[in-house]
């Protein structure tokens, strides 16, 4: 949703490494050729690859008069303040990008348009503010109607937030488009909001619409793709985003569902809440489901990063073993069993609906 | 949350009945002391008892000029308009009230005091709008900080909405304080909110803070009380709603749950989902609790208006017997069995933290 061809500097000033800064990595995964720069000043003179392992020569440097020379026009903000309010750091950024002409992106829960002064900078010099984070008009409440759709619906959920959710659901998009299946991403988070062309900032949306927005993103998806990837937000067992997870499961009406995770993380982050075997995991979401329309977990995505690669193999070994389905790290070894998995419940789908 | 003493003028134009106002039937139920009269000019010359079964002797009238002449000095939105948006038939009582320097009490999902002319109207009489489900500031996150409360938390769940929720918490925080205890309600919705002192509009709070501020009233209200009698929304297996009954189950880390139920509804209203056996209901409640902090269901609230009392009687022992557990409907049979049952499980809780 970056609206047009940009060259982005994208902002994760102290912060560019794929733990601080998953908006502006995200963004610089897959977003690569839109990226003019990346701004940190305490890691200028790098490389994005370097820094944050995706990005290739993408160059890190020191500020927006950098980023410039770089012909870069616009500002995505790839990193979120501790605490919500804007820090009195940021805010020269954003005057300086957009006393520049810079439009500014920004997925922050507070709202850079409805500033007084980043407003009249704006209108001054003709720059655009878009925060992505803005909820939609509309009060739509779901009624199961994205379990009738034609295309096979994918959501992706997780045993913790940060553990792949969406990386998995835009390799799948990847995967399935270069084997000729007509994909669709749907977004539901701010870094998914920059990278892709459809989505909803569910977490801004009034709690009792946000299972209807994602109806709706799924319904709409669903008439140009025929496999719609959702990505999942939060975790059902999260104390605080439990009632997002759910929401999305009950308004996207899944019919099959990708369980993701981090291979060695124990509890929830910054929880004290230990999060459960994968068996129990897929039992949970499958029955978390069926409340509303039933649905399987067709794969597991083990986010392997800490590890070497022989022991992320035998972790996915251990994960296929215990849940009896397929098992893959998408960043490390790709995601062609998952995509397989996701073609066979396809397939199964139309054969039964042929028969019917 | 009516702020001061009131003399309160309901409008429920033409829809003056349980099923069509609920708003203004559970304010005058609740709030009877502060009516002073309700406006359905279809329904004018009659009693509120007459018209809702609740209510007594307050009078039904006509329009604005026939509740001040009893005395009314405040205007509540007794009634949710269609669609959403204000029909104009409505702005001219908002206006008429405003222009007469009463206050407006407002749960609507638009904001009355947002809008420019009454905003201007008020402002020149001295009038208040009050917009009850404007959400609180704040973006809190929940972290199970409820499940540790001295005091017992009890929330009420359900097959559906409006199934009984509210009522069941009000008529236990009365049944209970008649006994000697100190409960306290915790409002989660517009109607709640008017009767209550304390509460949040979970509803229009954004999906990532309503479990946050569920826990933040809980632990407030645990500060003052020994019984924490939390509203419950929506269902678990209602599709627009779950994510926000997942939010207040996790976010207010009950000890206890009761379950509300409408006798003889056997789908989701207005969906075509058929409600489990309350017996599963039970269950997948106490399922859904597990993944954050355990609690069990202690009783069943069965709303049984609909047949007659013997009828009630007959349904009240199907669903002791199914569930094993005490049943009532509160309003035609009182609570005492409910309330019973909570006190057993606070004593038990502080038999095991006296042991510990």
């Amino acid at each position: 949703m970056l609206g047009r061809p940009r060259r982005l500097a994208v902002l994760a000033e102290g912060s560019f490494n794929p733990l601080d800064a998953k908006t502006a990595v995200g963004v610089v995964r897959y977003r690569a050729m839109d990226v003019a720069a990346v701004i940190d000043s305490t890691r200028a003179g790098r490389t994005a690859s370097d820094c944050a392992g995706v990005g290739g020569a993408i160059p890190v440097v020191r500020d927006l008069g950098e980023a410039a020379v770089l012909g870069a026009d616009s500002l995505l903000i790839g990193i979120a303040p501790k605490g919500g309010d804007l820090p009195d750091a940021w805010r020269a950024w954003v005057r300086d990008a957009l006393a520049r002409g810079w439009d500014v992106l920004s997925g922050l829960h507070v709202f850079l348009a409805d500033d007084s002064e980043f407003a009249a900078i704006a209108r001054e010099s003709g720059a655009r503010i878009v925060d992505v984070r803005r909820p939609p008009a509309g009060r739509p409440v779901a009624a199961r109607r994205a379990a009738s759709v034609d295309a096979l619906v994918v959501l992706t959920v997780g045993s913790d937030c940060n553990v792949g959710k969406m990386t998995t659901a835009l390799e799948l998009e990847r995967e399935l488009r270069e084997r000729g299946t007509k994909a669709a991403f749907v977004a539901t988070g701010q870094t998914g909001l920059f990278i892709a062309e459809r989505g909803v900032p569910m977490d801004a949306v009034a709690s009792d619409f946000v299972a209807g927005f994602m109806e709706q993103e799924v319904i709409e998806a669903s008439k140009e793709a025929e496999i719609v990837l959702v990505e999942g937000q939060g975790a059902i067992h999260h104390p605080g985003y439990s009632g997002v997870t759910l929401s999305l499961l009950h308004g996207a009406a899944p019919a099959a569902l990708v369980l993701c995770h981090e291979h060695g993380r124990e509890t929830v982050r910054d929880r004290d809440l230990e999060i459960p075997p994968l068996p129990e995991l897929v039992l949970a979401y499958e029955m978390a489901a069926s409340w509303v329309s039933p649905t399987r977990v067709a794969g597991i995505a083990l986010n392997t990063w800490k590890v070497t690669e022989p022991e992320a193999r035998r972790a996915l070994d251990v994960a296929a073993r215990s849940s009896g389905l397929p098992a893959t790290d998408p960043v490390r070894f790709g995601v062609a069993e998952l995509a397989d998995a996701l073609l066979d419940v396809a397939a199964a789908r139309r054969a039964r609906a042929t028969h019917a």
